[in-house]
């Protein structure tokens, strides 16, 4: 069997933007209600404290990242992930601190979201998963599952807009979050495109790449599904996850 | 600081059934629909491929377990788990076959249904989560993690009858697993019952076995809960699952 012919860089390219117009959860009907003003309060705040478990698990997956690979300068690029997300605690809150001034602004108390106790099962599995897979497999699958962030500005700037003018409870201090990532996602979104395009030689670890985005927009997309199921419609909050009416 | 006072064996044992009785999937309202025959042959077909990934991967899960033990007797208990899911190939078929005469008898591929590719992301999340659970901890979580089978029997009786009663695409001979684990799950959920209630002997260890229990209920509940979502109401399928309407 004859290794079968690689993609150009401009076809790989292509074909990971596709995955990202076909499959990235801006398409997902609960960012729709979100941003549209569609939710009430209560589904917001569940939104907000489900997503912390993924905002707060970003520096364990960059770290476990860092851990395997070789590559100092690839390391050099990617500590400042994990410095983004937790801040020095000086100078810089970094990404999570801004997130739970997001929940808190909703009347959540941080210890409740911090400990991700009341979060849907659902939520912790998807994003377990994520921290698992940049753990296995080639360094193209560990970075290529990051891409996403190539399609998030466009999501964070409907969310900023939405949520201003549609939720009387949520004001310019408490979107801090998203306009920070407005400048940092491309610069990581780059970075790690042209790592993909450039080291991804093989059909297979081409493969690896197209594997690896789709995984990733499968692990956003479950958690809006989990999120629409148990707080939208049908409404069943499984057992011991937040319940709106007991704040 | 003071350890507190650890709970008798009895208290133990109640505190865990206790989660059984108020968290295992059987009270799920998808376990209703099916057993009680108001599922079509798509949704049903959607059931077993989904269950497919938890049942196959039960032997990966028993095996990371026993390479983490080094107690001998432990780990002879624990491989016939392995055994009985894999078969021998010669005169045992195993479970993983015995379910795969139900997804084919119910016109599936064999072939789609081994690769798992239709699946729903949130059923390999959490099918995943538990093989990675049994590998982190006190071995007492890694074991009581196993006690949902304590529950199982009542479950496989209520689809024996129910399914064979209410669905005429369901028939004696696609349900053996489900005979089989009559009696095979009572034996192993004795043993780990038996196992946790003597090493657990500490409030610290009583707490991992509470969570461990709650942990995999959770497992099970969320696989039920995306299959509701995706394939009952609002039976919205993510990118790239099982279509009833594509085989």
């Amino acid at each position: 069997m004859t290794e079968p012919t690689p993609m150009t860089r401009d076809e790989l390219e292509a074909a990971l933007r596709k995955i990202g117009a076909t499959r990235y959860h801006n398409l997902h009907p609960f960012h729709k209600l979100l941003h549209g003003g569609e939710l009430n309060k209560g589904q917001v705040q569940a939104w907000a404290l489900n997503r912390y478990c993924y905002q707060s698990a970003i520096p364990r997956k960059d770290a476990a990242f860092i851990a395997r690979t070789t590559d100092r300068n690839l390391r050099r690029e990617w500590i400042h992930r994990v410095e983004d997300h937790d801040g020095d605690g000086i100078e810089e809150e970094g990404g999570i601190e801004r997130w739970l001034a997001l929940t808190t602004g909703l009347g959540l108390d941080p210890a409740m979201v911090i400990s991700t106790e009341k979060a849907l099962p659902a939520t912790r599995f998807a994003v377990e998963a994520y921290v698992e897979y940049v753990q296995k497999g080639s360094m193209v699958r560990a970075v290529a599952s990051s891409l996403t962030e190539l399609f998030a500005p466009k999501i964070h700037e409907e969310r900023i807009s939405g949520m201003l003018e549609n939720y009387d409870f949520i004001d310019e201090s408490v979107m801090k979050y998203f306009r920070r990532r407005l400048t940092q996602a491309p610069r990581d979104a780059n970075f790690a495109l042209n790592y993909v395009l450039e080291h991804a030689t093989t059909r297979a670890l081409q493969q690896d790449a197209i594997e690896a985005l789709t995984f990733k927009c499968n692990v956003l997309w479950s958690q809006l599904d989990a999120l629409y199921f148990a707080y939208y419609s049908p409404a069943m909050i499984p057992p011991g996850a937040f319940r709106p009416d007991e704040v």
